[in-house]
């Protein structure tokens, strides 16, 4: 166990890491989750580390120093996604985040803390934070340090570029001063200190979310929830293929494609918030979302050659549409809120997942509201034309903004720039649509008839898995996030581009790269070309 | 000779291009720069082909087979910024770009394209548009393909998708549906229709430009331009300097490290708009930014392996203000605008030249009003604090929007993200700061006295020449675009980054890569992993 949880805080969650690798983060990231759905009482969550002296530092170097590139990449592509997922969750379920630095925190250590809301520095004559990546390793404080420096935290960017190339780092008054912490305490004082930001916290939280409450409202609100337990997810591996209760992902190596199929939830289930808490984690969306989630990871980590995801979808328009109506009815109840936000996290982790994706959509599909947001994440669609057979799309009002992008565009409003209006069209259309209705709407790439069909999907297969991989990655970043830009997407599209050209680098892991030799007698020797 | 003019069309200008590669990137750029200062009457440019039937492809493939990856970020960047300038130009000084693609418009042509306002392609049943990088040579179309595609012409990103992986591109209907260009004609009405379009633009543009003014008054002032002659700059060069009239450049190569100086104006320049264009580019602001344009270029392309460059200026804080005071006096000038908008451009290259920069602050220096910018720009800024000394910086109110950055913002903005009002408080100073008031205002990053002045430039420059250059710069790259990001910033920062990481992985440079192997009997073979 690398995380340590510790529940003593009067509504605030105690973290306590252990240094700082992929385990940790994955560690990390599930009990940000557990908090979520099972402590939903829990106001403010203090990071903080089990050992004393050392935030966290130094873990990861040797990770990043041995594991392949596709390795690095992913580690780096998930950490920022629970980064996100705590400023997700800050601005979404009103809980304050506090890094409370009793030690040195340093590269991904400090980057973690500049995810959180507050960071705090314990003043012992010896604790500082720093971003040693460029001066020690040759590589960037990629995983959203440098973005959340001066985006974020909007440090001066010529105190950005000292710090980034000052291997010590900056210790208390200096950090404070540069607006790289927000204070300092000596070490004494840093528990009690802790203690106090985290009540207030806790009332300045309590007071945001209920603008409109009285003190005692809130008070009873904040009693009133009790949370649910997730239950690990139930799956069946063989060798091609990975079931869960809703999804199922089958794998054709040999051809470097898998289809991943969702299946929509089961007729009349309940939809009030009582009975959805009472159905808890096997509630539809939830379970499927988290299915959906495990899949899309594993994807990522365990199948590299794997280039092509083809989504389909198998149940009834209908009870998937009445899911969404009882979320939408009940988006203010806790439970409903956050299954819809863990949704929307799980739709942006596959707009960032680094493969291709096409929808196939044919008879006994239902890509409606939720599950028609995988369509628009797709890169493209193909939708049988058949008039003899009933296939067809639907939205719902959660296609309106319950899912937002990275770029904080609705996936309607990135798929219709130069038309603003089709989105609302698309909204407005209370029926289904068939294949014609949904090429015309502008819902779907192509729409093959029936004697075309499976030569059209075959072809298609081969030749998008007969393409460059790096290529073919670089494209669909740039292609999926048109429009505006945020500091995730800066962060996922801008600053991982650099650190993935970075981490090929020569200067980094060739025979005399920084990252080959830290930690050894041999000293980096580089060629000093810059491009 | 690549690119051809001629001067026959009615207040419009053809410039002929044959296939594409870095020369004929160097020519068109040029060429644009002589109509802006030497035919300043135009209102529309048409770019179209030498040869009939292709209108760019192919060459440059070669030249990206065959060159270092150093000179081929260079190609990219530089081909870019001419891509900016006709965007830039088009905005600012009201000339309308028409891409008339009498051929096939592939690859680098297609971007080139999409660069102009309007596009129109031949229909001849073959002439086709192609962005044909991923399918054919694994590699993007970087130079800002991908991204005006979503973001200036906003394609849907499906079709987005389709196109970028189809080697043969698509024809005029299909083109046109999708809107990948404006319009198409048949060969034989193509040169009318173009001349109809040129006809059209240029009233348009006319009527744009003076909304204000009745049509005789836009007539009459058309009439008034005439242009100044731009003579090729005069340089003489060493084995370690390179000296212009106003600027000189000192290699240290030894020590990774450049002096780069800008003389400031002589007293008592002219000041009005008469006397400016009789001076011509003899004109200090013109002449010294072309100048520094130049050096930037050389730095790039010539020196990769100087690192830093320490920039420092030499001559009187009033007379640079005195010549702001001319420039702001008459802006509504044409020469005047077009001379801000090509100091702002210069500005914009050393934004996005991979170099560090520190600006060097010292008795004598003149960092005042436009070339206050060149700190601003900098990566770091050193003041000496000699009280004895008068040092000093000023500003003036070019920099308050004369000169945006590709962010959109002024270097005054992105400085002081955090506290915007500083950047008034600056501006609003009527006096020249010294040392403690530079300091104070937030303008330098650090004032050692003159005990430690030459220990600590001597060491910072040290330091910094001692660090990976990848590393720098992306991490350079990342701090100096704060804030919002604009299609430009997208396009240097987000899409160049992915192509320089694809430009490196063996799937396009490596022994059975498709960059490698285009055009050879063998074919690409593919590490399908995807990162």
């Amino acid at each position: 166990m690398d995380v340590q949880e510790d529940e003593t805080l009067a509504d605030g969650y105690k973290l306590k890491l252990n240094s700082y690798d992929l385990g940790v983060d994955i560690e990390l990231a599930d009990a940000i989750q557990r908090i979520r759905f099972e402590h939903p009482e829990v106001r403010a969550v203090v990071i903080t580390s089990l050992k004393p002296r050392i935030f966290c530092a130094g873990a990861n170097i040797y990770m990043l120093g041995t594991s392949s590139h596709a390795f690095k990449v992913n580690f780096c592509k998930f950490t920022n996604e629970t980064r996100c997922t705590i400023e997700d969750d800050s601005h979404h379920s009103g809980r304050r985040y506090i890094a409370a630095l009793n030690g040195t925190a340093s590269g991904g250590g400090y980057e973690l803390a500049i995810a959180c809301d507050e960071i705090y520095l314990v003043d012992d004559g010896n604790s500082a934070v720093s971003l040693p990546e460029v001066p020690l390793l040759g590589v960037l404080p990629g995983t959203g340090g440098l973005t959340r420096l001066v985006d974020k935290r909007k440090v001066r960017r010529d105190r950005a570029d000292v710090f980034s190339t000052l291997a010590e780092g900056l210790k208390g008054k200096r950090a404070k001063e540069w607006g790289l912490i927000d204070d300092t305490f000596p070490t004494s004082k840093f528990p009690e200190a802790i203690a106090d930001l985290v009540t207030q916290a806790v009332s300045l939280r309590a007071a945001d979310n209920n603008p409109d409450a009285t003190n005692d409202e809130t008070q009873t609100n904040s009693l009133r929830y009790s949370g649910i337990k997730l239950n690990p997810l139930e799956v069946e591996s063989t060798v091609d293929s990975r079931n869960y209760k809703n999804v199922s992902l089958k794998l054709y190596r040999d051809r470097r494609y898998a289809d991943l199929t969702v299946r929509g939830p089961e007729s009349n289930l309940p939809a009030s918030p009582e009975e959805i808490q009472k159905l808890g984690d096997a509630y539809w969306p939830l379970r499927a979302f988290r299915e959906l989630d495990d899949a899309l990871l594993h994807l990522r980590v365990n199948e590299p050659e794997i280039g092509l995801v083809c989504i389909r979808t198998a149940g009834s328009i209908d009870d998937v549409l009445a899911v969404d109506q009882a979320l939408a009815a009940n988006r203010d109840h806790w439970l409903v809120s956050e299954i819809t936000l863990q949704m929307a996290r799980t739709l942006r982790r596959l707009d960032l997942t680094a493969k291709s994706f096409f929808t196939i959509v044919e008879p006994g599909s239902c890509f409606a509201g939720n599950l028609l947001e995988l369509l628009l994440a797709s890169d493209r669609s193909y939708m049988l034309n058949n008039p003899d057979e009933k296939i067809e799309l639907a939205a719902s009002e959660l296609n309106a903004g319950a899912f937002p992008m990275n770029n904080g565009l609705t996936r309607l409003q990135s798929r219709f720039l130069s038309e603003p209006e089709r989105a609302a069209e698309v909204l407005a259309v209370k029926d289904t649509l068939d294949t014609e209705a949904a090429e015309a709407a502008g819902l779907i790439t192509f729409a093959p008839d029936d004697l075309d069909w499976e030569d059209e999907i075959r072809l298609a297969i081969e030749e998008r898995t007969s393409l460059s991989p790096d290529a073919l990655t670089g494209m669909e970043a740039s292609l999926r996030f048109a429009g505006p830009e945020t500091m995730d997407t800066k962060i996922y599209g801008r600053l991982t581009a650099w650190q993935n050209w970075i981490f090929q680098r020569p200067n980094a892991v060739g025979p005399n790269g920084a990252l080959t030799n830290y930690g050894k007698p041999t000293q980096a020797q580089f060629d000093f070309k810059r491009t």
